[in-house]
């Protein structure tokens, strides 16, 4: 629990039945940094007030549509209006969502991928620089099985290692007949520095949940980490055991201790590390509006550059399927 | 997410520093099916304000003892007051704290252990007889290796296979020279219906960190789980494969789907696991408020009896130690 | 390989479909230390002929009884006889087969348990000490569930800790109807210098196949290692990350790595373990026959004292049953 | 053990100190079923009569050349010169070797890869169909990661799916500077119907000692299989639990039961996995020479035509390397 005062934020997106509303919802409030105050939940008015009722919000703070949700918020006092938006939506509104609330000057958090289209996302790039202060999530992605969890793999091999993609070779396929976007990708990837890789990502993978995983080599040692079974980092060396590290130990690096909220041996799952997410964002987001300096191991979540990112690897990667063929893979997004 | 209106809740204990409390505040709130509104969260008023300003509690609602919070909420009008309380004291202040909430007419939630003694813990069924509605969480313990963590084993066993202790037989030792409780106990444990079991526990267990474990065979199947691996349940069977069950699919029996936020793939951990029984115990609270049958889904709570039960196994335990014999460990709860 | 010349063997019990023969003829000769030259298989002189087809040994010595094999051995000239007997028959005849033997000079491997009383038992022992040079090997055991398999786990822990049992208290059952010996058994265990334990044996763990596991806590560090997945040692400590130890490494202690016969990454299994105790017997027995001193690695198997400390293990398991009371589990074989 | 009379064998190459060739030794005699009578141990003379003296040879068994092996072998009468020979030296000598004792009219058993070129490979496939009755093992690979490594998965993944290469797509990297062959490869791969897939190789992953693995997902189920934990198959399905397969049980298929030697719950390793190899290989042989049709589960040993298909396989992905290209990878050994 933070002794700040919480933040308000509102979701568009999210209606009934929608599972990622109440998961975003439970990651920023779980720890006290952040409380629901407006939504527009769906473009069908009688299901956006039925969600609002949910999470028991004042009627005249639950919208239509986005649109009048970015200018009635951004009309309020200061100190009643929110202090972010959650964009839920599916991805084709992410865009005009995003650009909706970043011109009225609001913290944006959107579910990945940013955009779908690379223009988009070099768009809000440039709204964000002008606008400032703004970050993004990318956690959540779009269509195809590279756009909804290849993106993951992708950045959890960015953020682990640190290394940026150079050039990378995509066999994309569609094996369930009749459907029109790739369901499975192999890939080869080279890297900044000299490393290389292999990635994939399958929506056919018979009997398989989400079975996100990593493993690094390095020149001393190795890592592993299987996201289904969170709480163990295997470390290999090349002279010694393989040791297992776990949370909840004050051995661990400040970095890791920030993260945690249980003693040792009592495990975590994703709910956390999507707080962890939005706990950093929401911590700056305060300290901002306070007019105090972030903590430096807050500045640990993902922006809208790592958004564009993820947008441009979606493109290179389908490019050189269509190839068939090794595409350019660096990138930087604008400034 | 339900639709019914929030329940208010009050914390006696948790003050700075306190892991438990946040840990109840985040289980209870997690699933938005109650606001925090008061507290007295320490003996020292300083403190206690300190606290109350972490969760932005109204300065009215925070108070320097549990008397006064108690007689002052019982006060106020029912719509403002506070529903139940979550008592996260040290194990001596249970008793007391409950006493004066349940006596007042207070739903009470409180860790375990239930009581120190099992004189007060039969005192609080009678109690809670009397006033009705009330229900209690074991789940956190006393003095000892076996009170902090044998009842939390004893409670696994019985919550999971429905069986009742008749005798036990326990070997309890204190290794660390100069403690002066019990810091390992092995036991030997017979059940009704004939079945046997061994039951262990131990501060003093190097590297270990919680490793709760339970492990069940029956006439045609064994079960396994592992409190700090707690997506997996391993199943085995006389005549064919093991078998590993996940939790978010709807092969599920309803109870185990009932406990489930997430789609497959997605990993829990304690988190949930206290969410879970704060849910069921604020859903059974809502409707009685609202005059409805609770689900029976929802009766899936350790209540006042259950609290009560885990007092007398710690006094069966230590006594058997003493005498190296077998002793009665059968108990039912006044009613 | 050793560069010695092998040694000859041969073998009581075994005959035709029986399982445990095979194993002990494998772990003898899979190191190229010893030939099997003689046996006999069965007291139905045909079976002990098909028998010793199969292994191809000469006809004349293939044996209908072990009292011919055991005199007509020994008047064979010394170059050519056997140099050690296996014993492999049901348990009953262990103790009359070892005795044949060990009266005339051979040294003897007998599969566990070494005798059904410890009367017997403790016979072997002066008749050993009288001829001298004389080795068993207690792996494989007798009637009931502690015979089985509990003196496996009394072995293992003994080996690994190098403690000695003072007292123990069992809860021995027998839980399938109608049969007329234990079938489960749970044990705490006090071993010298204040140790305390559980040891637990079951024929009826629905689903489980040997599931040989043991698990030691010490002061400053633990070890848990699993027959049924035998590579994987796993340490835990008190400041530091568990660390997974596994075979083939220049790392290891020597004692560990004279174990070995293969580069690390490839996994060996229950063979390879009965073999290293074979490999030492043998090495001992081959040097002691060419007057050399035997390499301290190689004294590292369970001798005739071991035979008889399991024995007196099992007794004391089955009396602490009956009186459901501690007994002395304390216990020196004659020297 | 079989009740055949036991194949004589010899053995080129394994000289003192090499591991490979005593991991032969065992495969081919742990059950039984060959005996070592020969040996061209080492190409230095006195080296190889040591190596004879550790194997109990006789003097005029162990020659000094493959070449003097083969033709004294051959002037032998047959019931007396070896069966088979294996083939465990340096791989550019597999050819030459193989050739000498194929032209003779002996069965072969060579180590992986079948030859360091295919024009050499496609002369053996030749030879063997010109003088009959020949097999080879092709258990361990050449020169840079694809020979050594690389050929065990892609037999694997053969083997396990019965699917061909059709075209494939490599990333080969030498990492270690000075090194002159590849130490890691990446690998795309396309399977005759439809199937893809991935197949990594590396010698430069640190803390890794083996890890071979593979994946296979079908249309309403998948398997995993770990050859360092190499008694469990993970079987899962799209709508139920996961499934762990052990062997030793009476529900598996004749083939997989074909190659078990224990009862459930005893481990086994890689030495009954070559044992397995050289079994069905020996039992073949025997069943030829007896004038008998072969058991149809032992035709499940890796032939010379597997052996080519290798060694197509690794020029493939070194030329596919080079190229930076795809390269078709459909191969068919000459009949």
């Amino acid at each position: 629990m933070s002794s700040r005062k919480a933040l308000r934020f509102g979701m568009v997106g999210g209606g009934p039945g929608a599972f990622i509303g109440a998961v975003h919802n439970r990651a920023a409030t779980v720890d006290g940094l952040a409380t629901l105050v407006a939504g527009a939940f769906s473009s069908d008015a009688a299901k956006s007030r039925e969600q609002g009722d949910v999470y028991r919000l004042a009627p005249e703070r639950v919208y239509a549509s986005f649109g009048e949700m970015a200018e009635r918020e951004a009309a309020l006092p200061k100190d009643v209006r929110i202090d972010f938006v959650s964009i839920v939506t599916p991805n084709h509104l992410h865009f005009p969502v995003a650009k909706a609330f970043v011109e009225r000057g609001f913290h944006v958090v959107c579910d990945k991928p940013l955009t779908t289209t690379l223009e988009d996302a070099e768009e809000l790039c440039r709204l964000v620089k002008k606008h400032d202060g703004w970050r993004t999530d990318p956690a959540r992605a779009g269509a195809g099985a590279i756009g909804d969890i290849g993106t993951h793999a992708e950045h959890l091999a960015r953020y682990v290692t640190g290394l940026e993609m150079e050039e990378l070779f995509a066999d994309v396929s569609t094996f369930v007949p009749g459907r029109r976007i790739d369901d499975d990708a192999n890939m080869l990837v080279h890297y900044t520095g000299g490393a290389k890789g292999m990635l994939s990502c399958s929506q056919i993978a018979v009997g398989e949940e989400n079975r996100l995983t990593i493993r690094v080599y390095g020149t001393t040692g190795s890592l592993e980490w299987k996201q289904e079974d969170p709480n163990f980092l295997y470390v290999r060396h090349a002279d010694r055991p393989m040791e297992v590290y776990k949370p909840g130990h004050a051995q661990l690096v400040r970095a890791a201790q920030h993260g945690m909220r249980m003693p040792a041996g009592h495990p975590e799952g994703l709910l956390e590390a999507f707080a962890n997410i939005y706990g950093s964002a929401l911590r700056v987001m305060a300290a901002r509006r306070d007019g105090d300096a972030p903590d430096p191991l807050d500045l640990d979540f993902p922006t809208v550059r790592d958004g564009a990112t993820g947008v441009h690897f979606i493109q290179s990667a389908l490019e050189s399927g269509r190839k068939r063929d090794w595409v350019d893979a660096a990138y930087s997004a604008p400034e």
